[in-house]
């Protein structure tokens, strides 16, 4: 069985893919980033889903990198957009390059431990905003690390993206089967007491267990 | 004139690039990392290039990164190797995905600030060791980020690598034509006072300079 890095969030689709992973994979770590993202508390559910399963989990603190990137609404003082996600919109939100910095510290890690597969919950909702969530940019990152740590003396580093071509809803459904407790993920982008159920990503997380017929234990603002 | 980013070490292929970005690209900045090099002091040369041309420059702590990735000389405990470069010996300094990383992190900066060219020094003489110095490796990165930035509203931005299939004489060569002062720069990766003279670095700096024909004030301990 390979060991697999997951580089995850705290939310929906990082639990499903950690959960995945435990199935299908085999062998599993998991690696977060603190960038400044205003929604840090992320992190804690990132942790508590590791605990649950009984993985080591890593939190990497680049909030270093981040004043030299802003511009986002994610970490800096911009509010965060209301409703659905649309690309005029929810463009605020995008940390440039940010999917590429982060799975290439990911695949610095894999090397230092003999680590096979990366995996990472990109789906297909985010196609459309973000253009490090795409197959395309999947594929040639995957293409350039091969390249990259060759001859290491190392395995081939594969990325893993189950979800790339799924919506969050399908997501849900996954998780839905394998018994995830979605209650212990956060998505909101605001990062308050409870999830404010209005932003773009409390939207999206909403439809998708409306869509899939999960059940939604979460605790909504409005 | 594209707005160029240079990613420089204070280093002799990083300077050169620097005075060569000046004159045939044009406005210029420049950025370095921190990521916990025993040889922390090429920092210092780095500034001190960036100062002479008036070049505005940021270093970038990422030394929280290198724990997980550690395993290297140039961090670690472990010797930095004697003698000239060679692949049982030098594999010992490669920071493993270390260009991969630097170079995100710069194309991050890139987007944020309407930058169109990313400059980076890597050359002939690191494509033994480094697989992230070859050319295999600087082209599959430039077609990845041209993906990942993508829709940003952004110039399309361009890996600029112009000593990739130069050797270090011939870099030397160049910066010997534009005058550069190179006993303002530090290579040796042990980061003593002086420059060892011993390590494959100082060796392959010596062997530069003297293959290259130009003076070297370089005041090395051996």
């Amino acid at each position: 069985m390979p060991k697999t890095l997951c580089v995850i969030s705290g939310g929906m689709d990082s639990a499903t893919l950690l959960h995945l992973a435990t199935k299908e994979e085999g062998r599993v770590e998991a690696v977060s980033f603190n960038y400044g993202q205003r929604h840090k508390k992320e992190l804690r559910y990132a942790a508590s889903q590791c605990d649950g399963l009984n993985i080591a989990h890593d939190v990497i603190d680049i909030s270093s990198i981040t004043p030299h990137i802003g511009g986002s609404a994610l970490t800096d003082d911009i509010d965060v957009p209301e409703g659905h996600y649309a690309a005029a919109n929810m463009s605020l939100t995008v940390v440039p390059n940010r999917n590429a910095i982060m799975l290439a510290i990911s695949y610095g890690i894999a090397v230092a431990r003999g680590i096979e597969v990366i995996g990472a919950a990109m789906h297909a909702g985010d196609h459309v905003i973000y253009p490090d969530c795409r197959p395309a940019f999947t594929e040639a990152f995957d293409r350039m690390e091969r390249l990259a740590v060759d001859g290491y003396g190392h395995p081939d580093i594969r990325l893993w993206t189950p979800f790339i071509n799924k919506t969050k809803t399908e997501i849900a459904y996954i998780g839905g089967d394998l018994g995830i407790d979605y209650a212990n993920t956060w998505s909101c982008y605001k990062g308050a007491e409870l999830h404010c159920g209005t932003c773009g990503t409390c939207y999206e997380r909403k439809e998708a267990f409306r869509d899939s017929g999960v059940t939604d234990d979460t605790r909504y603002e409005s």
